[in-house]
C-alpha cells in the first residue's frame, strides 16, 4: 500500500504473505525473478500431521512453513524429501519435514531458530518466516451469532465466517516479519485458504502496521477455486471485500483474477468436492476505489486446478514494473 | 597389508573401516588430517531405533551409517540433529538420522542412493559407505556349538564367539568399497565392537581381497575396554588373534594399544558393567610375525572411557609416515 515505490531495480524484493499449497506454487514461480524473497507463513494450523506435532512437541504447526521451505530450496531432492509422507510403520502419515523441524526445534531449542537454521541447511533460495513465534488459534464468528475455534474447524464448519479473529488478539510479529514487510518492494497475498491462511496475517496488528507503513506495491491473488466450508460461493469481490474488511480499506494495490476456462472433466470432479471456479465478477470488483483488477489467463489445468506457478509470476512482475514506471 | 606403499603425500587417503561409537570417534579425528576419508561401515545392526527401521521399512539398519555421517558432517549443528533421540510422544526413541536416512531411500528408491545423497547434503568431509548393499545377518558358533543369529544377540550372548559368519555368505561388497581400499594409503580397522562392527566387514569375500591387493599400510585399533558377552576377559591379543582367524595370518601391519590409566571410579562404574580394560600383554602381542605393536595413552577418560579422537588420529599418522618412510 504505497504512494511512492522504490525505482525498480533488476531484482526487487518481494514478500508472500499465505502458506499452504497456494504459496508454494507462488514461491516456485517467484523465485526464479528474484533473489529477495521471502515467505511469511501462518502458523495457526492444526490439522493433520502439523496438528499432531502442535500437540504432541508443544511447537508451532510446521505445516505450511515446511511446504515453503520446500518450494524454495534449490535441490530438488531435498523439496522431494521434506514433503515426503511416510506410508508406513510407526511414522506413517507423517511428512518429513515435519519431523526435520521438530528435531530442529528441539536441537535449538525454539521454533524460531529452527526455522532460521531450516532455510540456511537446505539450501533455500530467499527465506521463510513464521508470521509469529507463538501458537495462535483462529476463531471464527459465524452470522447466526455461534463460533468456531481452530484451523482444521474453520475451514470445515461450511457456515459463512462473517469475522475472524486470532487468539492471543495482541500477539506479536517475529521483527524480521516486520522488516521485510517495510523494506519489501512487492507484497503479494495470496493465493491460498482466504481465513485460514491468508487474513490470519493481516490480524497480527504489527504485520497489518507494517503494510500500511511500506512502500511496497500490494497484489492479491484471488483463488481459482473455491474452497467447500471456507468460501463456498465466493466470488472474487467478495474475496477481496474480506481482505479489506479484516484489514484496512487502502491495503490493496490490484488484485489478480483468473479467467482461465476449466476442463468440463475437471469442473466435474471438484463440483462433486463442493468447489467452483471463483466468478471474475468484475462489475463489483470495480466498484474497490484504488484497486486495479487484473484479469489473466492464469490457471494450470492439468490434473488439478491451480495457478500455473511461472505465468503467475511473470503476471505479477509486469504487474509490479508498471506500477513502479507509473510512481517513479 | 602392503609392502609397497605409496609415497607419502600431504593427505593422504585413508580407509576407516568399523562403524558404531568406536568409528565416529575415530573419524572425528581423521577428518582434521585428511580430505581422502571413507568410513566403510557394516550394515548389520538390527538393535535399537536401526532395528526397528530394518523391520518396518525393509531398509538396511542406519544406525552406524548415521553416527559416521554425523562425525563427518562439517556443520555441528547438523552433527547434532542427526544424532538427535526423540525423547517424546510417537518418535520416542528413534534417532532424527534414522528417520532421515529411511525418508531419503523411500525417495531415492534404495538405501545405497540414500547414503550417496546424505553424503552430498550433509556436508561431509569425506565419505561415508555401506560396506553391502543388501542385508546381512551375523550367526556367530560358540564352543558349546550353539549358535546365536542377529547383532543384537551376539552383543548379548555372554558366551564366547569361536567364529562369526554372515548370510548370506557370499554378499558382494559396493564396488566404491573395493575402489577406496585399493586406492588407500591407510586402512584403519577399529576402534569398535570385535564381532559386531569390525570382523563382519572382513568376512565380506571382496572386502579381504581387496585388502590383500592394496597397497595400504593396514593397522587396527584395538578397544580400551571389554565389552561384556562380546569381549568379556579378552586382552589385546586375543582382539588381534580374532582378525586374523576370521580374516589372514598377516593382514595386519600393526596394531594400537591403549596403555593409558583409567581413575579408580571410572573402573568402578565399568566393573559394575561387566567391562575392564582390554589389557595390553605385549608379551602375548609381540607373538605376531610382522605386525608391528605400538603402545599409546589413547583413552579419553572424562566421564566416559573412550579414544581421544585427537590424539588417536595423531598416532595412527604418526605411525602411517613411518611405515611411508621405512618402504619408500
Amino acid at each position: 500500500m504505497a504512494l511512492f515505490p522504490r525505482l525498480f531495480r533488476r531484482s526487487p524484493s518481494i514478500v508472500a504473505i499465505g502458506g499452504g499449497t497456494g504459496a508454494s506454487g507462488l514461491l516456485r514461480g517467484l523465485k526464479e525473478h528474484t533473489d529477495k524473497l521471502t515467505a511469511i507463513v501462518t502458523v495457526a494450523d492444526d490439522g493433520g500431521s502439523s496438528g499432531r506435532f502442535r500437540k504432541e512437541f508443544g511447537m508451532l504447526p510446521p505445516g505450511d512453513i515446511r511446504s515453503c521451505l520446500a518450494a524454495l530450496s534449490e535441490s530438488p531432492l531435498l523439496e522431494k524429501l521434506l514433503q515426503h509422507r511416510f506410508d508406513e510403520g510407526e511414522l506413517k502419515g507423517h511428512a518429513f519435514g515435519n519431523i526435520f523441524l521438530a528435531a530442529l526445534t528441539q536441537v535449538t531449542g525454539d521454533f524460531a531458530s529452527a526455522v532460521k537454521e531450516a532455510n540456511r541447511v537446505l539450501s533455500v533460495r530467499g527465506r521463510v518466516l513464521p508470521a509469529t513465534n507463538v501458537k495462535i488459534s483462529l476463531v471464527a464468528e459465524h452470522a447466526d451469532g455461534t463460533k468456531t475455534t481452530g484451523e482444521s474447524l474453520v475451514g470445515k464448519v461450511e457456515k459463512p465466517v462473517t469475522r475472524l479473529s486470532i487468539r492471543p488478539s495482541d500477539v506479536k510479529a517475529a521483527p524480521e516479519v516486520v522488516d521485510a514487510i517495510l523494506g519489501a518492494d512487492l507484497v503479494v497475498l495470496g493465493p491460498g485458504s482466504l481465513y485460514t491462511s491468508v487474513i490470519p496475517n493481516l490480524l497480527i496488528g504489527d504485520v497489518l502496521e507494517a503494510l500500511r507503513n511500506s512502500h511496497a506495491v500490494v497484489g492479491y491473488v484471488c483463488n481459482v477455486m473455491t474452497q467447500r466450508g471456507e468460501t463456498s460461493g465466493f466470488s472474487a469481490s467478495r474475496h477481496v471485500r474480506a481482505i479489506l474488511e479484516h484489514s484496512t480499506h487502502d491495503l490493496l494495490d490490484f488484485v489478480l483474477v483468473s479467467t482461465s476456462s476449466i476442463p468440463a472433466k475437471l469442473l466435474a470432479t471438484y463440483a462433486a468436492e463442493g468447489s467452483v471456479p471463483v466468478a471474475a465478477d468484475m462489475a463489483e470488483l470495480s466498484k474497490f476505489a484504488g484497486v486495479r483488477i487484473i484479469a489473466a489467463e492464469l490457471a494450470a489445468t492439468d490434473n488439478l486446478v491451480r495457478h500455473d506457478s511461472a505465468r503467475l509470476a511473470e503476471v505479477l512482475l509486469d504487474t509490479y514494473r508498471e506500477f513502479s514506471k507509473v510512481r517513479s
